[in-house]
């Protein structure tokens, strides 16, 4: 079974359109909520939009058999204003991906958005978090580390007892918290997709040089985009989280916090896949092509979508058939605690 | 003959203490610029710092033969004001490096720092870069992409025409632009080693999205740490530049521009340095170990310092010897010019 | 024949979407240019939204021949960055209100956007105007004397030199400057349609005020919603600008110069209405009802349509009959240079 | 009986030239309150300033019996710091206004101004009230909706939690708020005059979409020059308060809220308190001249005073004589219960 | 013949007046230039107000034969906005000082105020001092170091660039700076009063650190209040302008520098007087006593008015007669060019 | 028995350069506290720097027998980010001192500088405070005024309740405030030495313009540099504070309070030291030389160094010799309570 673990909705027209006019009257209008049919979740995931078929001929062509369902992260508005905004987008986003995953039985699960917004405690987004788990069934949500998206002012690191409440929430819901920065209003100099990366380095960064993972040993954090930049430079932080002469080091070495973390896959190169395995080990990667996306137009070099990264899984010729499984399927089941 | 592209000059205990001087006094003591003995800079590089050993005996136990020192570029305080504090601070910097490079001749090759300051034309810069080429014998610079140090404003992006006659000037003085950012006020969300891998992520990717490259056909610009977190997540940024259904694509494949940089292997993991070759290839990699420094402690997985980078690189398995060679030095004499 | 001079394009649902898409990539994507089928625009021109029924049907029924079509103004987004999406943004909606025109011959004549922001010269948004009349064929445009939207800063007033390229365009092209505001961001305390009539109510001020309408004596300005509070306020304002004993008055009456400006009717009231055409004079007053739209809805002490405003000029008692039809049609003839 | 409800106190020279010094000194001479002599305050009576005669002269040609007496808003200086300067100038202020009551037995009621200022909770400003009215005996006081004096920043919107505890000491006192801003310091765009109506229309507004006026149902505001713009824009935030196709409507119908409020007559101009009286209807209107004042030039449409509007509410045709009784006089001595 | 080289304009209570009026309405009712009958100020002259006499008398009973009339500084307003406001205030104070001194003829002489105001260019306040040295004959002018008025921001230093646009124009017309800053908005730990002692400290240190005497060797400065700290700590600043063991020295001995300007003796102390002479010589010390002012109580120690100044000076003993006519009259004739 | 009651530590290589450390790392690499060697220190002790002599030489010579020794106070960094890089300084810092006091027994006595920064609560430095007193033995600490270091912003005056912690935990311990700024970052208009003469004299002001000295009888305060202006311009302050015709003065006499506050000697001139000693007193005076430092020059005039006091005060005419052995030394042992 292959599960995808890094996977967002497909958008109905009207979602983006409801957007924009909550942008445009600022809450003037009230919340107009808006509904989805079905035909209308369907066309979404039939349309051809980033890839040569749709979302769901995409997954069946790709033998993946189940998606971990969130949010366009970078659609999230975070830093948005007045912050009830933020709120009433992330609240529909969120019943329709539950819609979604009524609608595909068995195919998808959600991953909910948070309603953060930059000056407030992480407090004021988990109702929406236990909404989302208790009500929707969801089995984790996205985390912004960056809910100002580049505007200058930043949230503390992902040590900071800021967060501590989200991670207890996580712990007693026994779901994932899947790191994910939103949009990057620091233009034309980091635009979001560059600005994910960064976040996720810093998050990572911010993490291992911490106690939580100490404070919290069941906290389950996923990684997107194979971490950013950490395990490619994983050698840099380690070197300074081991002793010297002459220098005290605190804390536990990096890389064995490290491999506390789990790591989706969303890389599209085979190198840096490989990569990930050897330095996190397979039983913390987690299968993950976000498809259709970003990554699936086709690479001139090989003649495959870059985001068709099954057969990569299956190349990889230093870890055992089991350990491919556990990387395309059984690591989500075991972590998101999915009853598939 | 095996050259390290990337190393930074022994630090004399007066420079510090003049530095400190400098920013308790704010220029009110004049410059007062402190001159160094020759027993001074022999005691700087010998002193055991970050390592086992003291600079040159690293070098010597390491089979380095060749390095190109520039100023420690986390204290070269871009961010200070008034501004002529930074003029002055890097004018003896680099003064510094030459009588560094003049005590032990053949040993070392001056890379300059550029008294950057944030919201200066970049042109303020460039009368100390000719001088440290024309006077001192400089073969490159230090560009810090980010002259504020993570203060909350930020310089253009690296393709930008601000740098432009940045650009310009290397060419003209056939030199290398070596990229590495400064300090970081973020603190603690993101220390200064941390802001340096996300500075060339987002220098490389400003780079290769842009017509720097085209435009300036001779640049030469060799980026720090293998390039922050490009060469592990190319995968991601070169699946949006190659065509796609629907989609027209601007400019060339991202991979293709990211080839024409020159990268060092300060990566101080078997791993990461195997992927940068492969990535970006032979021709483009550049030794560098930034010796001694933080990756001077032992892995206690392999009992062998971590910037002991040297028999990582002979033990590559897909390229010739004489590939190996090329990475070790030959690069190195190549782009930088050196007639050793 | 009847003119509403103050009406809306419709808005099909991929233009709102692609907006939003252009505030969640902010720009990273590229323009990425929408264009609408004629079933869409018909789609948009049936569809039953603010009203009883569809745009077509409602200027039906009302009796309305001609509508002069600008953007929907709270939608324009003129605060947003980087600034180059509001030249794409507002591009795209005059390239679409072009087409609807051109679907509906006879129906509607275009008013343009103009895509001003903030810190901007307004000398770069008069291509856009050029363009919009000369290859578009639009007779006006839209002037927001607020394109920061209400976020704390505020362009000088409409008296001032500022403004002077955009009112020598206009008369240089023989078109109407339509005074209209956008969103505001100053939420709650002053929604977008609130602020609209505060910006009316300012601009008439500030127009007649100064020396503007003496120094382009053919500049041609229609002010939308009656005129916001000035010609219920003109008493205020004339009696200081009227000799008084041991004052010196600078300037003309204000009264005088208020009825150099044109004024539509769209205020949903007989009582204002009568007001307007009383204080300014029946020349002035152009009969807008911005339909479908804000008014739409049915007023229980009359059972009609609050936007239903063709009877309430017909039964003004104190002008005549030829008055009348200036008032809802001969006037925007003239002023506009429609050739119907 | 005829009863002024907006009128200012005259101003002995003397207290613009101490508040001149508080400004000069910012506090550093301490208080220095003055005092003013009962010829001061006559001549301030007698003198001929906006208008053709002195105040007392203007009242007894006008044939107005009584008025309301408040600080001229425009020097309450709300936003000037330090803080202190303002609880100064406001209590010195009141007390003068309580030595001309005193002074003209019968002809005058004191309004208090209240000490607000930008940044500070309003209960700061309630002692004053409350001195005011208990012990000067005063029947009301002015509200400032922006205290920061259009400096940039904005208090919140008159439905706001903010608000209420001076709505409930309102009450409590039995005595009525009367809304007017103070000063402006956005100039040349919007000086303190025009800043008035803008500030009326938003606190009307402001008023009317919040539950204020269901909270408070004894609560009585007077709002200034007939309510801004809101009596000549009321079809437009009527027909968004009434049900609509598809479309909940939060809240009731803006015009009934808007006839539980006060307006006075301060229009100037025959249409529109005629205008006025058809919107709010006779029960709510109390003739306001603001005598001597703004008002106070000859009109040369008509040959009379600006400001000379006893005839025109006498030659409205569609009301009562009752009702003409009513809103000279009668209103008012119900609403600040009067006992003349 | 006794000169008070320092002496401010008696205020009849419509200048202030005016002025509070201006900062009221912002400069919405216009100028409207105040005039004042020679009544109204000879009332000012004869008025008690600080002193124990009125201003005229004042000077006859200390024996004062002439005084420099300058504005009372601390009234300026020079960071009062719109900046046109300063322009008005000045113009009309200076006009004022022009009249007392023709109502006094000589007794008074003038000196002009400077309409600075903190953003602009020195240049703009250039033709205000033209004007009242070529047609209203006064002889100098104030200089406020500091324009802004102590609200966070500062002009530059006396020796900076800035100032020498005026410095020319001082040398031009052969007339005296005269440093004084005006008011103050750091309240309360920098009231205007100590205020104009830090700022003359900083604006004296400033001239004797720069080469400002000596690129403008005819440049004729006058410091208030002796010079504020300077020739109490002279020897601080000696100090580090002399010669010393391994440090360079840029520039001449500060104390030399100092005297190059003129101080007057406002001290209110013997001791201070003393000092002051001692230090800067009597060549360079002008009687002023600020008369009527703040120092017009009386000293309980001596029974004397602290301003009381004259029998100080005679008292003196290591200086001569000569010498003590200079201080008390001939300096100032000759530094300022009076023709008495 | 002389005593030097206002002497800096000497300052050993090793502690600038940590401190640009702490500046270039910003924390990142932890406190990595420095410690002294007695060889290290003793070298401080006798390198010639400000000086013709190492300090202790200076010492010898100039027949002081006792320093009471404190911070460098402009290398405090008090205003530098983040805080903890203050508090690490300051603790290492009175470390330093307190191992330099038992290197020397008997020569010297420790002042302790205080972690105070800007935002901070004056309680957050209470705890060093205690720990030098209690732990180390020293018998006073540094107080700066202007934690900002000015930066635009400042602290409240000395006479505000923000101050009234560190003033009782003064009491409680029965130790000295010396009042002493640290660096200026308003360059080059306010070098730190010209800053601290402003903020002496601003301090000294806000101490006797309150009630602190009533509120703390038993308060000790030790004012730098000769306080500032204030003995000097005493005049000026004293007229304001007491009785004027017509005028109330709130609070004592200013001269009065001024003789509670003890001053040092750090003059540097003759003239300044007797006016010092006149206005204040003798038993007010202790004797202080910062030697050695600024004042260790030549003075041209006399051919002794500026900091050579001793004969300076042992020449003064008009005080008894008890009276000048008290202000060389006695005086200190009381106030800091010295066990000599």
């Amino acid at each position: 079974m292959i599960i995808d673990c890094h996977a967002h909705m497909a958008v109905p027209g009207k979602l983006p359109a409801w957007k924009a006019s909550l942008l445009s009257h600022r809450g003037a209008h009230g919340q107009k909520r808006p509904s989805f049919t079905e035909d209308e979740i369907r066309t979404a995931f039939t349309r051809v939009e980033m890839a040569e078929y749709g979302h769901i001929e995409c997954l069946d062509r790709a033998g993946v058999d189940h998606q971990l369902l969130s949010p366009r992260p970078f659609q999230l508005m975070h830093s948005e204003e007045p912050k009830q905004l933020v709120h009433w987008y992330v609240s529909v986003v969120n019943d329709l991906i539950a819609q979604q995953c009524a609608l595909y039985p068995g195919r998808f699960t959600g991953i909910a958005g948070l309603p953060q917004t930059g000056d407030s405690p992480i407090e004021e987004s988990l109702p929406e978090l236990e909404r989302a788990v208790k009500d929707l069934g969801f089995r984790g949500c996205l985390i912004n580390p960056d809910p100002f998206e580049n505007n200058g002012r930043k949230a503390p690191p992902m040590g900071d007892r800021y967060w501590y409440p989200l991670y207890e929430k996580l712990c007693d819901l026994d779901v994932v918290g899947h790191i994910h920065s939103a949009s990057s209003r620091l233009m034309p100099r980091e635009p979001y997709s560059l600005h994910f990366i960064n976040e996720e380095t810093t998050a990572v960064y911010g993490l291992c040089k911490s106690t939580v993972l100490d404070d919290f040993p069941d906290l389950k954090i996923l990684v997107s985009h194979g971490g950013g930049a950490i395990p490619y430079q994983v050698g840099r932080f380690d070197a300074t989280s081991v002793p010297r002469k002459g220098m005290d080091v605190a804390g536990k070495r990096f890389s064995d916090r490290l491999r506390k973390l789990y790591f989706d896959t969303v890389l599209y190169s085979r190198e840096a896949i490989e990569l990930l395995v050897k330095v996190v080990g397979p039983s913390q990667c987690l299968y993950g092509a976000e498809m259709p996306g970003v990554g699936s137009s086709i690479n001139p070099d090989t003649g495959m979508a870059f985001d068709d990264l099954v057969p990569l899984i299956r190349e990889i010729d230093f870890i055992t058939e089991d350990e491919k499984a556990d990387i395309l399927g059984n690591n989500a089941k075991r972590v998101f605690g999915l009853a598939l």
